[in-house]
This record gives structure tokens, C-alpha cells and sequence, in this order.
């Protein structure tokens, strides 16, 4: 076991130390230099510190080095080695999932090294909660994949650190206690961290998820729907039509938006926990709420939990912490915060479920809380979510059913890749255009206006034309350098931020399908079943009549990805060419005019 | 001197193998495979060979390893270890110097390693005869720098070879014993190799070329003019007009040029040997004669012997052997003879010359001989040129004229660097272009066109306007990524040509204004000479008056430098701006094509 353990987080680090200081060891990920007079403290890559003070803010946090050194540590530096516990997820055994969980739980000196643990951490199978690798960086796996590809310039520094920042962790202690209160919170889920199931969650959710991620070894799972006894009644019914498309969800007249914007800065506590609140205006009611990102998580899994089954829920932004680059980070943040609400607006099913219009129509605190605490008590999470989905069609058969997933298996998976070949193309060239190309430019503009120079010192009459003329072509191409530099941000940004957006959507697709699959071969398995009389014949009709939903749901699922997927993509396509137009026209233009300075006599 | 014997060529070679086969020991430059059955030998960098057969002509040589396997190595690819004499031309020991002359001019089983060998090779002074570093390739120092650097993709392999290939050296023998017999040559002279002076030069301006090398050590030199008794007669003056711009010779009404076109391939001894012949028309006659290189050479090596000492005589295209890349070197050799003749025929005194004329006015064989004998027995070469030149204006002071050849020297230098910098800088930039950006466009040409062929694949309706877009997309950047790499040769070729012949010709002014200098400084030393009573009164008068011709030589050169140079420039900045915009507008144009196939719905 403690081999394995070790093996998951690949560090070195005895499981006893793990088990006693868990949450306070931290592994160095990369160099950082102390800057004299600020404590900070330098650290070599590969480093293991002792966390003596994370709630720094700031995205710093003290830690003690093995000469027993104290000092200040970016936190984006550092990897916290994360609760056992999560890399025990991978484990077969159960059991001992279990056996750990308590200590993990009642041990919560900081619950979010718990909730915040990278899942994925140590589980390289391809059910990995984050599929952005390069959003919780070094440890999280693709799924399907490690080409791990992000934004090029977004991070300005290494972005993995499975600590919340200062600006996140305040107040939630008590939160958390409330959740606990709530009795929905599950221990074992401590080890289901960020998946599929994160916080709050009640115990049959749970177990779904804990099947979502685990078929081989789930008692339960989508049986859980296919054979309860009475499905939920009546309200929240969730219609799907068949369109010119096929199945597909039912969409409101007008489709509701938001806009994220005027991130400010806020504390408490006299300033030692600092945290950033998000504006977010629904184009339905126009009246701007205020968020923190903490809320935005909140709300992510609510959604997970309640609609993860049946609709990919793609990952909020990671928690990188700032370190250096705080300005930077929050804009970045914030865009894609943005392209995450409006993702959900867009999004039929979500966008009018009651969770998420509770975070857009927030009025006070005390309506949050009820909210919240209703939210997290809901009953139709995980597979559930099938119970309220009617499709306004005839069932369809295993056969197709089973098609049906494959199908849309197989085209996840290319686009995946196909979406990832285009991150790992830009990335290459966002490096060209901002690293060597501008320097060869300005090295070129340089040598045009030396050599102007020198023939300036000539003495020879009737120089001036031809010195002038060479000055402004060279000053041309220090121009041209500058804009090769400042291009990618106007273009190739975008499309980046499109796929990369794509590639999170689809790294949910695995655990959505995997639901289906794993309900279709309990179904394929019903004459078994009956025979064995683990269930009765009614029954085994039933389970084929629930799986021809779960099916329904999934096609509209994947129209409503089509279309939504036709639209980004000529969308993002048209401005990426428009930017690459212009941008080439001005440089012929710049030319042309450096070109008109010249005079053969 | 064995040491330093070494030390000066880099090579692992015994003084005492040298002395004994040195015509035959060649050193590989680089790593060439032999392709079976083609009789050729697998060679490695650094391994010495034993050349069996240098007249296979084709670009090849027969060459026997230490192992003693014989075949066939391309010429280029190997250095022959020069006469030791070469490397010796630097030592100060002149007497030691002319000790092994004979030798070397008697033991001539090949007289072209003799003529050809670099002279350069061993001396790190200013003065290298061939100042184009890239053409001499590794062993030739750049005057000045070491910066080495030449059109980027003229040279198809390594150019350094000091054998003239088999394509050369035929037929030369005979003429080579004609020129003995002439008693003009100089033993000392095979020192001397391809420097100021070359070939059938007589004993007098052989001490000059020797004095312009070896300024500290000679005995002659521009005292030969500032001192001579009586000056050639009335013949061949080269008058100097005072102009806007200050002295300048002579122009006549029309401007000579010529083409240089339509290289044939000829074969002679059975085919044993090949040479190609060039097809030149003068303006003036329009009348084709045909020239092989080595009677350019001929014709270069009489120039400088004639006009060296005022007017720079820029190195022909080195005499890099075709190795496998014929076409392209045939195509590349024309049109830098093209560029040379052109410079020759841009000059009013060059132009003007009878030798110059004889070259492009051939008639028969018979003539041509006889006017080769005449030119070879001309008296007026090296610094009695100075003889013929009558300025038509009041002598200038000394301190003018030290001043003036102080500016010109400072200048020539300073646009030296300058061009450097544009050929170093124009390489790096052609090597991306050809290199990693057309590859990197390919790939996100690739990438759109990928991710189009899945999205055909989804199945769902209605995407064809978006796949047909993208595949577009993805094949408007692969053309992009061809136009990259194709660019160069269209722009950037031209300016690395001309920057080249410029860097060719600046790299002759040390030898010119060092015999200026040198003049200068035996001025200064009048009164000391008059004193010593070296020199009587009135000589040294005479001294003041001569330098004061040079001078007036010296700035008639310098401003039909500063003319040509403005006019180049001018010429080839327009035409390499003409086709960056080009360039850039085809580009925007393709992706405003590809732009417009997207829509958003």
C-alpha cells in the first residue's frame, strides 16, 4: 500500500511522514530565489518544506525549510503532497479508502487541503475530475491524453498548487461545519475531492459518483435509477423533443447571459485574508450580484453533483494562486469565469435549473444560505437526474442505444485530440511570435539603420535621401518586431482560450458516457439477471425503457454540444483570420511606405 | 617555425610530411558518405588522405584513406594542405621566406597549388588577397573581423578547396611555362600566391605587391613611383576632374556593360576534362565572346596587378568546384561574374583599360595570345599607376592628405562592419524563413484541416459549411508556409548579393589605402631622409608633389565608390521592400479568401 502510495504521487516522502504531516509537507516545484529584505526564503526544485503559515495571503505562504529556515514562498512554487487519502481513490480497495477517510475528515486542520486535494492526483486512470492539465498543472492527468496544453502566456508562472490561496480559504470553516451539520457530508467523499462529487453532497450522490469513477468496483451505480421504485414527481421535469437534429433539449424563447466583470479586491479579518469579489450581470433580471470564486466552486458543484451524469460540466478556472502576477491572474481569471457562466447560461437544462438562477438572483445572505442549504439537500443529483427526463418520443432499442454511445465515444475522443494538436501548435507559435521572431526583426531594423549611420558619416554629398530612407525602413522593422510580439494576444489568444475551453468540455465527456456505457451493460446483463432472479422480468423491462432515456438525454446532450460547437468554432475562426488579415495588411502597408523613401537616381 | 608552421594551419600535420608530399596530403572538412557503387569514398571530418587522381574533374578527386581504400571524394568536402611556403608568407623572416621559394615553384608537379594556394592561409594580417571570407571559406580570415559570412544558400556544401578542379586546370601548364619564359616571374612570387600580385608579374611590381603586404619589412616600395627618375610617357594618361562632389575621374559619355549568359558545358581530352564557358556581350559591340573562368581570372589577376594600388579590384566568385550541386553553382557562379563584370564596366578607368577591352573584344586565339603576352609584359602595374594619373587641380599639403586617407580608411572599416552586421543578421533570417516557419505554418495548417475531418465525422447535420471552411483555413496556411520559405530567394537573396560583393570590395581597401599610408608616412620622413642625405632636396619636393597625385587618386576612387554605393543601395532596398510587400499582401489576401468561407449563424 504504501508503495503504491508513494508510486501515485511519485515523491519522495514516507507514507508514516504523509500520515503524520499530510497536510503540511510541501514539495518545491521549481527554484525561487529570496529577494533580500522580504523574508522570503530560497528554495531549490524538489525541495520538501514544512507549511509553518499558509494563511500569508497574497499568494504566499511561510514554510520551513529541512535546516530548519523560515520564510516567505510563493505559493504557486510549491506543491502541497496532498491528503493520502486522494491517491487512494485510485485504489481497488475500497475498504481502506473508507478505513482512512475519518482521520482525514476529523484532522481538519484546513479543510480545503481536503476539498482542494487535486483528485486526480494520483489517479491516472481517465476519470480525472480536472481535465485541464495545465489548469491544475504537473499532477493532473488528461484524460485520454498527456499532452498537457494551456494558454501560453496566461501563466506567467508555474500554476499548480493544490492549497487554496489566502484570498479563498476564510470563512469556510464554517461553512463547512454548516455542511456537516447538514449530515450530507460523506467522509469518504474527503477522497473524492474535486470529481464528479466535491463538498456537500449527501451519501446516494456520493455513491454514484464513487460509480462514475469506479464501475469495476461500484455495488450500485446506474441501477440506482434504472431500478428505484418510484421515480420523483412531478415538478422539475425536464422535456426533450425531437427536432430536425433529433433529440434535443427544450430551449427557452430568449437565452439567458451574464456578463462577469469589476473584479475588486476585498479583505477581512484587519487584512490578514484577502480575497477578490466578481460582479456578474444576468441579462434577465440586469441586476449585478457579487461573487467570490469560492462561490463560483460552490456552484460548479452543485451543478456536477446534480447534472454531471447527464450534461458535461466543464471545470471552473483552476485555483491557481497569483504569486507575482495577481493583475495578470485576475483578468485572466475573470475572462474565464466569464466564458464558464456564459457556457452554462447557454445551457438549457442548467441555466434553468434552481441552483444556478439562486446565483444569479442573490439578495442577501440569508437567502444565499437557505438556498445553499437547500441546494445541497437536493435528492435528484447523479444518476437521479435521469428520474425527471421525458422524452417526448417512442424508446428506442439496446442496439441503438449502444450505437448511439459509441458513437458519440469515438468523436469526443478524436476531438479531443484533434483540439489538443491545435494547443500544442499554438503554443509553439505563440512562443515563435513573442521569443525569437520580434528580436530577428528588430535585429534586421537594427542593421538597416547602422548601416545608415556609418554612410551618414560618408562626408560624400547628396546622402541625406538614401540615409533617411534606410533609417525609416529599419525603424519600419523594429516596428513590425513589436507588432509580431503583440499579435498573439489579439488573436491566437482566442482561439487558444476557444479550444482550450473545448478541451475541458470534453475531458467531462468520459465520465458522462461512462455513466451510459455502464448503464447499458447492466442492461445487456438482464435475462441474467432475471434468471438469477436478482431481478424480476417488469423490472428488467423497466431498466430497458430507463436506458432508452438516459439515451434521449445524451443525444440532446451531444446537439446541443454540436450546435454550440458549429457556432464557437466559425465564431473564433472568423476573428482569429480577420486579426491575422489586418495584421499582415499593416505590415505590407508599413513597407510599402518605407519602400516609397527610396529613389534610383 | 614548426610550431608556428602548425599553429597557422590548424592541422595535424607533420612540418615534415608536409615538406615531403604536401601537394598531395589533403585534410577532410566534413563528413561525406559514399553512395555504393559509385566508386566513392566514405571520408570523416579531420581524417588526412592522400589525393591519387585531383583531375577527374566533375567536381571530384580520387583520394587514398590511412587504411589505403582508394575512391572518389567530392572536392569540396576536402582542404588540401597548402605549400608550406603560404603559410610562411607571415613570418616576418622574409630571407627564410625566399629560401623556399625555389622549392616550392621548381617542385611543380602542380603549379596551380602554388597559384591557388591561399595566401591568407597563414597570415592574420589586414591584407589577405581574398577578403571574402565566405568564399575562401574556413581558412581565409575576413580582413578586419572573422566574421565569416556568405549568401546563405549560394553555397550548396562547404566552398574551401585550394585546388582549382579538374574543370580549371587543364592547359594551363604550357602558359605557365610561357610565363617563365617570359623571365618575369619571380620565384619569391610563389609566396606571394593569390595576393596583390599574381602570376607573370615582373620583378618590380612584384617588390610592391610585396610592400603592400609587408610594409615593416620592405626595402621598395611607393618610393618606386614617389622617387622614379622619369615617368612613363604621354600614353594612357588618367586624367582627374574637379567635380561637385570633389576629384573624380574621367566618365565617358556612355556607360560600358555587359551580360554575362548562357554557360555551355565543354569537355576536352576525351572528355577527361570539362569546363564551363561563359557567353559575355559588350554594350558597346554587341558582339558575344565566350570566356572560361580561368580567363576571368586571367583577367582579374592583371587588373589588380595594374590598378591594385588605387583602386580596389574586388576577388572573382571564389573558385568553389561544383561537388554535387552543378545547376546550382553554374546559375550561381554567372551571376556573380555577371555582378563582377558589371563593377569592371561601371568603372571609367577599369572600362577604359586595354586589358580590360582585349577581354571583351576576343577575336581569335592567335590575338588573344598576343594580347595576354602584352598585358603580362605591361610595366605599369602596382604603385606605378600613380605614374600615369595627372589631377588636374593644385597639389594638396600633406596634413590634407593624411587626413583624407585617415576619414576614407575609418569610413571603409566602419561600412565594413556595417555590411557584416546585414549578412550575418540576413542569414539567421534566411535560415527561419526556409527553416522552422514554413514547417511551423504547415503544422497549423495541418491542425485546422484535422480538426475539420473530425467534425465531418460527428454526424450531426449542417456542418458542412463549417468543415469546408476550415479544411480552407488549414490549406491557406499551408500555402503561407511555402510562400515562407520560397521568399528569400525572391528579396532577401539580393540583398545578401549585394551587401556580399560589397563586403568583397571593402575588403580591398586595406591593400589600397595601406600603399596611401605608406606613401604617406616616407613623405613625413622627408626632412630625416634629406638630413641622412637618402634623398636630395628636390626628390623629397618631388615625394610631396607624388603623394599629393595619390591623394588626388585616392578621393577620385573613394567618391566613385560613395556614387555606386548610394545608387546600389537605393536599387536593391526598393527591390527588396517591393517584394516584402508583395509578400505580405498575398499573404492577407489568402486569409481574407479563407476568412470569408466562415459565417455565424
Amino acid at each position: 500500500m504504501s508503495l503504491f502510495f508513494l508510486s501515485i504521487h511519485g515523491k519522495c516522502v514516507s507514507l508514516r511522514k504523509c500520515l503524520v504531516t499530510f497536510y503540511y509537507l510541501s514539495s518545491v516545484l521549481y527554484d525561487f530565489t529570496a529577494e533580500p529584505g522580504n523574508n522570503e526564503l530560497t528554495v531549490k526544485e524538489g525541495e520538501t518544506l514544512t507549511i509553518t503559515n499558509q494563511h500569508i495571503g497574497g499568494g504566499w505562504i511561510e514554510a520551513q525549510n529541512s535546516r530548519g529556515e523560515i520564510g516567505l514562498v510563493p505559493e504557486d512554487y510549491i506543491e502541497v503532497i496532498p491528503n493520502p487519502n486522494v491517491g487512494n481513490v485510485a485504489s481497488p480497495d475500497l475498504s481502506f479508502f473508507d478505513a482512512y477517510a475519518p482521520a482525514s475528515a476529523s484532522n481538519g486542520n484546513d479543510p480545503w487541503s481536503v476539498w482542494n486535494a487535486d483528485p486526480s492526483g494520483g489517479s491516472n486512470n481517465n476519470w480525472a475530475s480536472n481535465p485541464e492539465g495545465t489548469q491544475t498543472g504537473k499532477t493532473a492527468p488528461d484524460p485520454w491524453s498527456s499532452v498537457s496544453q494551456g494558454h501560453p502566456q496566461a501563466y506567467q508562472g508555474p500554476v499548480c498548487i493544490h492549497l487554496t490561496s489566502g484570498a479563498e480559504d476564510d470563512e469556510w470553516d464554517d461553512e463547512w461545519d454548516d455542511m456537516k451539520s447538514t449530515g450530507g457530508y460523506a467522509e469518504s467523499e474527503s477522497g473524492d475531492g474535486g470529481g464528479i462529487q466535491r463538498g456537500g453532497a449527501h451519501a446516494t450522490s456520493m455513491k454514484i459518483s464513487l460509480n462514475n469513477r469506479f464501475p469495476g468496483f461500484s455495488k450500485s451505480g446506474p441501477e440506482l435509477y434504472l431500478l428505484c421504485k418510484q421515480l420523483t414527481k412531478g415538478k422539475d421535469k425536464l422535456p426533450i423533443y425531437v427536432g430536425e437534429v433529433g433529440p434535443v433539449w427544450f430551449y427557452p424563447e430568449t437565452q439567458l447571459d451574464c456578463v462577469v466583470a469589476d473584479p475588486k479586491k476585498g479583505s477581512k479579518m484587519y487584512g490578514l485574508k484577502s480575497y477578490i469579489e466578481y460582479q456578474i450581470t444576468p441579462s434577465t433580471t440586469n441586476r449585478p450580484v457579487n461573487h467570490r470564486y469560492k462561490h463560483f466552486d460552490w456552484l460548479y458543484e452543485r451543478l456536477l453533483d446534480k447534472f454531471g451524469s447527464a450534461i458535461p460540466i466543464p471545470s471552473l478556472p483552476d485555483k491557481q494562486v497569483t504569486g507575482r502576477f495577481e493583475e495578470e491572474f485576475i483578468k485572466m481569471r475573470m475572462e474565464r469565469l466569464q466564458g464558464w457562466m456564459s457556457r452554462m447560461c447557454r445551457h438549457p437544462v442548467v441555466s434553468s435549473s434552481e441552483v444556478f438562477q439562486l446565483f444569479l438572483t442573490y439578495k442577501d445572505e440569508k437567502e444565499w444560505k437557505m438556498g445553499k442549504r437547500k441546494a445541497e439537500k437536493d435528492e435528484t443529483v447523479g444518476v437521479m437526474i435521469f428520474s425527471t427526463i421525458e422524452p417526448e418520443a417512442p424508446d428506442i432499442d439496446l442496439i441503438e442505444v449502444d450505437q448511439k454511445c459509441e458513437q458519440f465515444s469515438r468523436f469526443t475522443k478524436a476531438m479531443d485530440d484533434g483540439v489538443k494538436e491545435i494547443l500544442t501548435v499554438g503554443h509553439e507559435h505563440w512562443k515563435r511570435c513573442t521569443g525569437p521572431l520580434p528580436k530577428e526583426y528588430q535585429r534586421i531594423g537594427k542593421a538597416f539603420q547602422n548601416l545608415s549611420s556609418v554612410f551618414n558619416s560618408s562626408g560624400y554629398q547628396g546622402e541625406s535621401t538614401l540615409t533617411d530612407a534606410m533609417t525609416a525602413a529599419g525603424k519600419t522593422y523594429e516596428e513590425i518586431a513589436q507588432m509580431f510580439a503583440e499579435q498573439p494576444k489579439k488573436d491566437l489568444h482566442f482561439l487558444m482560450e476557444t479550444n482550450n475551453e473545448y478541451k475541458g468540455l470534453l475531458g467531462c465527456f468520459p465520465d458522462t458516457i461512462g455513466v451510459h456505457k455502464a448503464a447499458i451493460d447492466k442492461v445487456k446483463e438482464g435475462d441474467k439477471l432475471v434468471a438469477t432472479s436478482k431481478i424480476t422480468p417488469h423490472e428488467k423491462v423497466t431498466m430497458a425503457k430507463r436506458v432508452s432515456v438516459m439515451s434521449y438525454a445524451l443525444q440532446a446532450e451531444m446537439n446541443h454540444f454540436h450546435s454550440n460547437r458549429i457556432y464557437d468554432y466559425n465564431r473564433v475562426m472568423q476573428l482569429y483570420l480577420e486579426e491575422q488579415v489586418k495584421f499582415y495588411e499593416t505590415i505590407a502597408a508599413k513597407l510599402r511606405q518605407a519602400h516609397g523613401q527610396f529613389t534610383t537616381m
